[in-house]
This record gives C-alpha cells, sequence and structure tokens, in this order.
C-alpha cells in the first residue's frame, strides 16, 4: 500500500478494481508488498512463524450506517503509521520490520521511512525484538535485508538523507528469488540468528 | 473500534467528530479500548513495552488524487480482521491478545470473538508467544485478562456458545482499575509469567 507521499496518479476513479491496483502495485509485475504477503501466507500455511501487514492506518471522517450489519466509511484520508508495516511472532521471537522500494540504482532514500518508524525500530531493538528493513532496488532487481542494528549505525553516524548501495552490499543480505515462499527472508534471520 | 456487526446506530451523519465518537464508544465513559490505548502509550512513554492496537481493516472501493500529496477514501467498508486486534514487544516477548466489552453480568459470548481470531490466538500460543483475552463486563465493572490456554480449554471443551462469568472468576485474573496506567494488564503478566 502506498502512502499518500508515493501516490503517482493524479485523477479520480470510481472504477474499484483499477484503484486497488493503483493503489497497491506502485510498479509492473509483483511488487514486493504482495510478494511478501505470499510469504508470509506460505509460512502461516506450514506452520513456521505468524507474521502479518498492519492494515493500512486512516481516520475516518464520514461514515453510513444504512442498516444494523453495513457500515460504509463515505469520506477517510490515510495516516501516517506509527509503527511499522510488518510484525509477528516466529520460533517464539517478536519480529518486526519494514519494507520498501526504491528504483534508484545507487542508494535508498532516507525519505522512505519516517522519522517515527525509525524511532519504533530502535525501541524493539533495545528490547531485544528482531527487527530490520528489507530494500528492494527495484532497477537492479535486487533485494536487501538490513538488520535494525546496521541500519542505526548508519542514520546515527552519517549526515547523509541516503544509504548508498555499496552500505547494502557491505552490510545488508540479499534475499534470493523463491518460488515458494517468494521471498524467502526468514532463511536469513536464520542465518544471522543461528536457527 | 466496532465492526459492522457490533455497530448500533442506524443513520447517516455527516459531522465528523460525532461519527467517530459513535464508533469508537460504545458506551458511556472510556471504553476498554481508550483505556487499553492510552496504556500502551503509557508503557512506552515509560520504555516498558511496546504493544499497540492495529489499525481497523478496511477495503477502499473508491479513491480521490485530488493532488500529488492528498488521497481520500470516498468509500470503503469494514473487513473482517484477520488476527487479534493488539500485540507488540515486552520483555523480548511477543504479547497479542484481544479485547472485548459486555453488557452481559452472566457470561461472555463467544460471538464476539471471530473463528480466525481464535485460530491465531492458537496459533501464537503453540508457538510460544503470551497470548490472552481481556474482557471487561461493564454492567459489573470487572475486567478480566484470561490466558489463551485457559481460554482454549474452554472451547475445546464446551458446547457452549458463551463462557459463564464463573469461568473467568476461577480461571481468569482480575485487572484493577489504576490511574497510571489505568489498565495495568502487565503488571498481571508479570505475576503470571514470573517477571
Amino acid at each position: 500500500m502506498n502512502y499518500p507521499g508515493g501516490a503517482k496518479k493524479n485523477n479520480s476513479n470510481n472504477s474499484s478494481d483499477s484503484i486497488i491496483s493503483k493503489l497497491s502495485h506502485k510498479n509492473r509485475g509483483m511488487t514486493l508488498e504482495n510478494e511478501l504477503n505470499l510469504s508470509n501466507e506460505y509460512y502461516r500455511e506450514i506452520d513456521k512463524a505468524f507474521i502479518y501487514k498492519k492494515p493500512t492506518p486512516i481516520k475516518i471522517t464520514k461514515v453510513d450506517y444504512p442498516s444494523r450489519d453495513k457500515a460504509v466509511i463515505k469520506e477517510a484520508i490515510f495516516t501516517i503509521p506509527s509503527t511499522t508495516d510488518y510484525n509477528g511472532l516466529y520460533k517464539g521471537k517478536y519480529i518486526d520490520f519494514e519494507a520498501k522500494e526504491t528504483k534508484s540504482k545507487t542508494s535508498f532514500s532516507l525519505n522512505n521511512i519516517h522519522l517515527h518508524q525509525i524511532n519504533h525500530l530502535r525501541n524493539i531493538y533495545n528490547h531485544s525484538g528482531i527487527a530490520f528493513i528489507i530494500v528492494r532496488f527495484t532497477t537492479l532487481n535486487e533485494t536487501y535485508l538490513l538488520m535494525v542494528k546496521d541500519f542505526l549505525d548508519y542514520i546515527d553516524n552519517n549526515d547523509r538523507k541516503s544509504i548508498p548501495i555499496e552500505f547494502f552490499k557491505d552490510k545488508a543480505y540479499i534475499i534470493k528469488d523463491g518460488y515458494m515462499p517468494r521471498i524467502d527472508y526468514l532463511k536469513v534471520i536464520d542465518e544471522i540468528i543461528g536457527g
């Protein structure tokens, strides 16, 4: 799900399918979000991990109640999320991460992640949760998992507003494309934490 | 936040404040949800735990993009949540729970909790997460924390569609009203898991 800042379209459209499609698919082909959702579904099906994407936070400003069981939101706006998009449970451990795509071939702009999301990741790290970011460089077709410790090390020691891809190559872990699951990020976590 | 099945109002209203108020406040006074949100905020402020209520899941069917930064949802419906409302991290452990109010003085109807929420709680329990339900009997002004093991024991061994209050009195833990935080449910968790 794209947030307002990332919205590219500049039109109004009442066709539900195309709208949902525009909201959900930033690029052609399957988005990182869709692949992660399918991967998480697969993890649940094989009873491996219970990790979900949180619903997109909105503020409802108008609702219709045509009948007791049918509430229809007639107006709402997207709000800035307080936390990361994904969290859950794996091997008794708390998992928390944010996932982002970038078209850049050279760096990942920190504008992609809200300050309170960074603070949230720092809190999770400080309290022994397993926290990371997944970044896909779509043009390069490379997907990285960067543990939050390294992510924070960069932020705390650099004034740049972006992380160069060299840092990912050096500190992050490549997640190879797969079939089932498409993005086997827990395999990387196993390697890191010694599963 | 009430879901469609719990919606009591049968009208249409464009005043945002009153609508939000009707959506959020099932009863007069502060709802269990609001008290839990304040308690979780307090836990975060004192760096004790990072537990959040998930946003209400909706399906967007119509969106306007008047400009690049302003997306306005023009139509959406509430959808059934896949998981519980609350999860997060406490002392390195994964916490997951559902919270419900009932006006009944004698029992808690299982209609209040969706089957896939029960399945979700079972998965969390099986994978060593800390899972429970918080139930407030509003008429009695009694709030209970029932660990998921006992909750599942009841469901798996009874055909009744409700849990009698005697079961809560026997197996659950009373959460006393407090000031900061209002609902100190982590104190109960500490007692149970030996914090």
